[in-house]
């Protein structure tokens, strides 16, 4: 968070719960294709896309509530339907910095899974749908993924100081990618593993 | 919270986004007209309902993420709609034992008021209906009033060791308390202050 505006008096924002966009927002990243190119598996499908179009995968909307002594924040990510070759649309996935920091995420449209593997590569996949709410523990890495054919979108409660690392979620991804077999989305091991 | 099983383990809740009801819950507080007798300014409308009926006025379902070194925690809270005497159905309303812990709200149904108030009597009130995401900043007591005719339900996330503090709230209650006046909510002087 660039804006750390020190603020002692409650805060509100309105989240619309059709679109999953809230107001105000302290910043909106808009993560396109060519931001995550590395994290698709099928590269080939990832160029043939990128020539045409820098399609817009997700974007996060951002709050830091950052008062003298504490620094919880509110995020909302909503991910556009669609594919990457056979791979569903997705989130870059990352670990906090903090290992003492975890976070909740809260299905509220959509569906998909949430996908989280700890750096010894114990790896969990959630069914997600609305009204589903998860705890991902501290040293989880987390990714979302959209098998649906709408926006899907989660709030997420967290801290500032958790900090964020993409590194090796970019480097190997989760052990499992999620791709559609016979028009239905699967589980299946991540080739770049494989390899 | 009583029950604090360690898990390092991701874990999941599904929400009905109907009825606000989660399972699984670890613990279940309701809350009955009779647990909160003293925050309401009517006493007589208080005993006279209690003759009758012991009302269920809310109930929170609570699930505390207990890691070996974190403890983010989830609570959803079911307003049930109704009056004692003008007064509108509310919580009880607490203080942080903890100086240093915000917490977040997230009115998904229903609409009300959220009351906060500092000790040294700084007071908000901020208008609720679905989608309004509140940050509770430390320090700030807390309590929500039920003003329409269905159940307000809200999803909170704080840490448990949080803690909480009611006897401020019981023995003096907010700087205002929310009353119907010519069939409408208002907004009205605390009686109990007045006096």
């Amino acid at each position: 968070m660039e804006n750390l505006t020190i603020s002692n008096l409650p805060t509100s924002v309105l989240l619309d719960l059709q679109t999953g966009i809230f107001d105000p927002a302290q910043k909106v990243d808009s993560r396109r294709l060519s931001d995550l190119a590395a994290v698709y598996h099928d590269q080939n499908a990832v160029q043939e896309i990128l020539r045409s179009e820098d399609r817009l995968v997700y974007e996060i909307r951002y709050h830091a509530f950052i008062t003298s002594n504490s620094d919880m924040a509110l995020g909302v990510t909503r991910i556009y339907p669609g594919k990457i070759g056979d791979e569903y649309h997705m989130t870059k996935g990352h670990f906090h910095l903090r290992e003492d920091q975890p976070e909740i995420y809260f299905c509220v449209q959509g569906e998909g899974y949430l996908l989280m593997e700890t750096r010894e590569g114990e790896f969990q996949a959630v069914a997600w749908k609305p009204g589903v709410i998860t705890h991902i523990p501290p040293a989880w890495a987390h990714r979302v993924v959209n098998t649906g054919d709408q926006v899907l979108y989660f709030v997420a409660s967290y801290h500032v100081s958790a900090g964020h690392v993409y590194e090796p979620i970019v480097e190997r991804g989760f052990s499992k990618v999620v791709v559609e077999r016979e028009g239905r989305p699967i589980l299946a091991p991540n080739p770049r593993r494989l390899r």
